[in-house]
């Protein structure tokens, strides 16, 4: 039988606190397209969170909230500099240039899916002219691709070139509860000079549901047409607010993460094979040739061989310690 | 205080069979994007319920749903046939000219929403040049936006003329079960020679998810890419699938759309106002002057003016019979 | 034999002076994409003919030059507001909403293809919401598509009353000079609040070449790399820049417009047809059943039946006094 | 003084038989739109050339003609596999994308501009899933980039594999006569497989032109309106139709290809910069430091580095031995 238990964090079921919340909101009749009290009340709780006035809406779709953040930053004949094997680059089927009607991305390497700051520069550097797509974003992630979590200094060097370049900055969360647990601020995401965040709630164990923020307040004109035309204004929001209230309102999705960390450690710490990133938040990389990982999805154990060769282990707050034990034992086998 | 009970049926909670699905669903881990148990389940339904080979994906939006279909359809230098108050081509934003790239819309007129046939036809009777978008899809609506029902002969015709002249056919089933509960027989979709067909679930009484039926496969190629790119593959997909297998699995949702509808009869030979459409299936469309639409909406009860300037009132499974009761005397005291 | 005198202003070969200019041009190497100096003088023509600071270039379509300003102007999920028989929303093939990734157009009625005042402040007072597109640009057309030209004072209260609202003011100047010849001043085309103006070459007698001219240098931005994205940036320019050089640098341009509005004069005064439109600028508009048209058209004159039902005839450049009286004898005959 | 002789080959002006036929043909009024003689003969011309029934229309721009050609091949959730260094993936500011919806790049490696036939076999022999864009088309560009010319042999190797997994076929032809020169029989392209391909008049040395040529009428439905709404349907159509007949009718543009490839051997043979590829069409790639390439600059003399990270020199029918000769002492000076 198939165990998807490290496949992604998206494996997992939603934790009991945001479906309670969502039953709880599950009553009564009440204003559609977001203007319900539900959706006011989560909106707050965001807004909290990170201690920023901000327009907040919930999207059923990192992808299209991320797409349509890039979107809002970059025309059509500008680029996003993003990591090489951020999301948006490599994983979601082109949606930032369908979404972006053409808008380009420079890819910039740098280790464990941090933007090495040299080559953001030298990306910045580039003589501009009409026959390339120049940077008119910079998309960061954080916990980025491969486990690892920016700290804000390292974050504030990159945001602060690429704004002095007129650039736009983009905030990939879908795992910022991760980066948060493991020490990251949230509170500093606005102060950082970020503009348009997208805090995830799916892989932080909710039903999928994502938060939108646009700090900028011109960016977020007419924002619900936008957002309507993207198929992104759900008519029963309270179905994609109240998840976060219930995670939200008592702090569960920090301890949450704090789990899904915890059991990433316990992973790194037992795994035989060798790590190929530094384990800073809910994912384990590891080495691993194509025999053996076909041995392992053999012994059921699901789990993806990601850009850079590694094979990736997620843990979400719904990955129990038995699991990893057992999982460690099955790599034992494997080897 | 506000009630928001008839301002559109989608201000309703979900209904129990289809949140007691949701809850069964989110058990255990399973494969993300769609490679789920419960994803297949609930597919295989909605092909039982169309008596249909058809792929079948589950996704977060109508708006997108039908946006995606009609781009799947039409060339972005062609237009899409469809009555002038369809929502696709009055009440989303521009969504499919977004997702189909600037494809065009030709609005036909036509009593109760159903597109009048010699309309149909002379628009597509109409000289071809390279000055102007010809049709590429008839997009058809049932129930229609007037709370009408086409019956299958009628459809039939449409269909016919349509596809003569080469053009794909798309069906927006917002409310088909409402459509279904009034007698229209969902069969009939295939062979009548449907090619796309969104049947909506979140107007029936689910939390947001819609079907989108695929009956020719070749236009079903690379169908999750499509998807993903506009941000509409879930990654947890049971909590789309779930709720279709709630509703459909013991006939749930074609006893909510029949009292749905039924609640809506009791309003049309209750209120004093004089309808505008025949009541076929859940909405209530009546002649009100402004003055009066801001007395009952000072009164609390919220409900929306529409294209034909009628004041719509849209039953669900979640009316009550107090409700409409309460309705028609706030309706009395306001005239 | 047809003939296509009159079947429209681009029927017509180039005038000498802009072919003169041409051969003068293309001679010896120069840089390419605008870099040239015949570019660079052709620009200063045109900033002098406007009297205004503007970023110029010159590009081979209308309909791309048009279709690229609206999308500089108005957002995707924004719509434009035009004359309802306006080119940019008739007769364009859906060109804007593909440049412009979805945007909407909001037709306006108007006399003459003038907009009426009322009706845009109609438009411009629809309360927003984001299920519908909202203004995000007027778009203006002088001479306009039914011949008439607007005086300055018209323009101002329209563009006062969409800038207002915060909308971008776009002139389609494809007839702009027989505008001119007929009193328009185009020195007020800046102070007047245009944002991006399209000079018409090719209607005016070049051989194809148009100029935008983008009053806002922001609106500038990355101007190449947008025109190149969308296939505009010619690597000869001075094809494109050349004519305008030709035919501004002693006036020929105004001189073969009032020529073409004189043969339109000639041409209304003596038709034995009903004029629909005053005769303002170049072209004449008659009514005339179908059965007679056929018969023009049997006897060889080519000639289009528009949007509001007349048939029209456009004068040029080219026109000659013999070809009118030609059409005269021919339209009495088949009277 | 600055010489833009070999900054590229449309810096050149345009031949004397392609002026004299558009002289010829800017007489009396015609059809627009491409309904005219002129075009006709123009397209007959091409498909003599071709030896093949195809669709073909002249359009200004070679950008817009390739990114048109790749959006037709290819869905937005597709991605067209090119040479990592040919002009739609790395010099046209993503106008594919922007054109073609958001559909992606697989950039492939390849000496001297020619795809390897492996690293192609590998693109296509990845697995497919939903969060990727799998190959839709194959762009080809002969001459290549770097001035090599594909065999017939070498073209159908990559043909055949990519229409193997169901890729349609793109062909550059912005220096197809120079290739032409160098040995490629055009008469090969259809049968090789070719879908579309875009027959180059600008680099050739005509004024803007370029002949979008459909071999499959299928993908032609609608042409006319496809091409308006990209801005490609030009008004006065056989300003873009006579050069092509005046450089076809009596064989120059051949003539002017052999010569433009002789001035490239005779620079390559004494050029004193190492060669970075084999001079097989009408471009010379250099090798040479920063320092000297600014000498170079600072001697009159405009040319580019291009991806590769040579300099390079490009020939045109107008370049001269003499201007060969000067341009090679100029090296020798700055060597």
């Amino acid at each position: 039988m198939a165990r998807y238990d490290f496949a992604s964090d998206n494996t997992a079921p939603a934790a009991p606190e945001a479906m309670q919340a969502v039953l709880e909101a599950n009553s009564g009749f009440t204003a559609g397209y977001g203007g319900d009290t539900v959706t006011a009340r989560a909106a707050d709780l965001i807004r909290q969170l990170l201690d920023a006035d901000a327009e907040v809406r919930f999207v059923a779709s990192g992808t299209a909230a991320n797409a349509i953040a890039l979107a809002a930053l970059c025309q059509p004949f500008e680029a996003v500099l993003a990591h090489e094997h951020a999301h948006a680059a490599t994983d979601e089927t082109g949606a930032p240039r369908f979404f972006g009607h053409g808008l380009g991305m420079i890819p910039l390497p740098g280790a464990d899916g941090r933007i090495d700051g040299a080559a953001l520069d030298a990306a910045l550097a580039q003589p501009e002219n009409g026959h390339v797509q120049s940077p008119g974003a910079l998309s960061l992630t954080n916990a980025t691709e491969y486990g690892a979590v920016y700290a804000t200094q390292g974050l504030s060097g990159l945001i602060g070139a690429a704004k002095a370049k007129g650039a736009g900055i983009h905030l990939d969360g879908a795992r910022i509860f991760n980066a948060a647990a493991a020490g990251f601020d949230v509170v500093a995401i606005r102060p950082l000079g970020v503009d348009i965040a997208v805090i995830g709630g799916t892989k932080a164990g909710m039903p999928p549901t994502e938060a939108l923020v646009i700090f900028d307040r011109p960016l977020a004109r007419r924002l619900d047409a936008r957002l309507k035309q993207s198929g992104q204004l759900p008519s029963k929001g309270r179905f994609y607010a109240a998840p976060f209230i219930g995670m939200l309102r008592d702090g569960a999705v920090l301890r949450h993460a704090a789990h899904a960390n915890a059991m990433a450690q316990r992973l790194a710490q037992a795994t035989p094979f060798k790590l190929t990133h530094p384990v800073e938040a809910n994912g384990v990389f590891v080495e691993m040739d194509e025999a053996t990982h076909r041995r392992l999805d053999a012994a059921g154990w699901k789990a993806n061989r990601v850009f850079d060769d590694s094979v990736r282990f997620m843990c979400s707050w719904a990955t129990t310690p038995e699991a990893v034990d057992d999982l460690v034992e099955a790599l034992r086998q494997v080897r």
